[in-house]
């Protein structure tokens, strides 16, 4: 009888592996997660002028993103170590919201995606930039963080159609 | 004329600086963040399987918060390291929902807050748990990340009164 | 004159360096390591009930082993980095001993071996029990760690015969 | 019901925590952990030859020792994060049974003690003299892991009568 | 007989150890490091044109300061771990040299100096405006790292003068 | 219009990427850097006895050079995380200037060079010089770290031709 419940990350009798990823196929793999961040409109505002004068939180979130992505292996248990190819963070304010919505975008070619890469980088910029905001406003809220898309390996692409 | 727009985390030339916590006062800070999870139904029943038998997801999501919660001031670039006295995660699991909330407690003797680090650790178990679902689902959404209490330290104690 | 005694980790000189593994055959490679922690009946009796109940030693000791799989080549420091494929943590309880064999599992494909991969993983899950365990009891005993098997590379298959 | 088995690191539910340690008295504590490592004859006199002239295998292992001990809290899932005041190994080497013995010195002035920095030091020291020696020798053992001495905190001191 | 050569970090028989600094004084302790980078003309244009407009060099280069001094005591083998209360860094373009100076100032209330944080966290400055550039000019050159001044501590304030 | 002003570490619109180096070419890289660290006569001279007797301090530093070269993409925001095939350091003591150069020595086989690498290591190890010679010695002073060659890759060879 097999316990792992369709789990890939436990073995037969429920024990949490780092599970073999042998012999998968060598591809061009990437990942895109968003994720969005809301706050009051004085702190949005605040935020918007940063990007195009001093205080520019939107770059100290992009290096914090880009930083996590590479420690993503260390973060997550089971999680493989992957070879970045690439990583980036994109940003779009939405001022009628006084949200922020921010993509991550990582590539690879190895044998394993990048899916939890992007995750982790799209979560840590938004909690950088969470962390520079918090003194003008203690209510942001962090959601809607999601795969966008994924390409390479043997599943193919994925895209969230509901999003 | 002051750059920062309101920033305590830009000088008044806009550049980012870890600002200066000394001579705050050393009290007993706790702060308590939550999150949440949603998947399919046939993804959260074998999560909740895993809980009462083998294949222990939460198991490895609590262990990945606790030590995301250590490793904090690494992850957020601003952000002061403190000495963390006591982390712990909570999962209640929403059937009807399909979805699992995270709530990540954290406390110090300090002088300095420790939202972030209870930020950190309910984002990092939930990452957590995603990855080892995904193989089940690829449209896992991860939302309502927030600082739900946080008590001590010269602004006292706050509670989001809206969630 | 070579002056390294025979080591690889020293130059002519005796300077510590890392070697180069420029050249070395990519293959697949297998490390098996052992180890084993010895306590008091009572708290045998404590870690042995958490495995088949509440409060799971073994659960977060696999979990801190397998993490440490992945950070050896920061803790060994002539240890090359290596992409691991696969990591794994098995225990065998041995009551009438009052003692744990745990053994570390793991693969690459590369060019390089992964016994010290193996051997951290398997002592940093025993020091995780040990930590559990050390409130009830101080007189605790970690012993016979060592290399089981390995597979793979120039050298080919090696298997301890004595243990 | 307390599920915990008498475990101070697993609450009432049986989840693991990191346990609070507020309140605790501070104190000067210091920890003591001891190993040994055994290798053949012709390994053995290598590594002595290396203490008195080129190849300071020990030399290495120290300062491998060393930092494994500040990194204690990031291995250890449930372990706290301690600030060190003093780090030292100690190696002993015994000819007649071709092993090396080491000892790990750790001291802090703070809430909590330092067992687990004490032996973490001290089996990364061991770890660092197997990878240097691994080509001479695959059949080294490392052994009787364990905690000498602990002094400070409310238990007081303790000692291993035993060894 | 003191074989330690007047070194705090080698014990009397030459080992290496994390020196006691248990007893010593907590008072308010600063450091303040400086070094500089010189790259041809073209390479300091750009550098100037980027703090002015898109493409922030400097932005990025002070974050990847910030973030080596709270890592330097696990860079530096026999560095204490020391809470950080304020780290900032300063940059001076220099035109005329085509020459940037950078300045890092750390602060702590602690038993020990920053010296070494400082020093850190300018050159990870330094070296991440060097990574930046090296695609633009291969002769870039860092020098000029000392410490300009140290406050706090038994042996009082420190000014380097001939600088 | 492309307001990246040459950089590859911007994008168009002037954010921080980490450079898309898939599709680059595999080949042995190789890099060598240098630095050189001066001080007073006497601590000088308690370094040259401490190479030749106990209390070795390029030895403790050589160590600290190569564990860095391992940590320099967590280090360097815009690093891509490359396997390292072979890493030493080399010192050449100046009596006459009172003075220590180093070298740092990187090799891989991948398809992105390892330059931040070799400079990382150089300055990581003359650092640690730094630290354990700081208590003699306050005025001491880091210069000429540079990079002295490059072979492999697309730009093919690369020497300092002014050095």
């Amino acid at each position: 009888m097999d316990n792992s419940n369709g789990f890939t990350h436990f073995d037969q009798e429920g024990a949490a592996i780092m599970v073999d990823v042998g012999g998968k196929e060598v591809t061009v793999r990437q990942a895109i997660a968003k994720g969005r961040i809301a706050m009051t409109p004085a702190c949005f505002e605040a935020v918007r002028q940063g990007t195009i004068g001093k205080g520019d939180v939107l770059g100290v979130a992009r290096i914090a993103g880009i930083m996590a992505v590479k420690k993503t292996s260390s973060l997550i248990p089971l999680c493989h170590a992957i070879p970045i190819e690439k990583a980036g963070l994109d940003f779009v304010l939405l001022p009628e919201e006084a949200a922020i919505e921010a993509a991550c975008t990582v590539k690879t070619t190895g044998i394993t995606g990048v899916e939890m890469e992007a995750l982790t980088g799209v979560t840590m910029a938004l909690l950088t930039i969470y962390d520079m905001c918090k003194a003008l406003d203690k209510g942001i809220c962090i959601s809607e963080v999601y795969l966008l898309e994924k390409t390479g390996g043997k599943s193919g692409t994925y895209r969230n159609k509901e999003k």
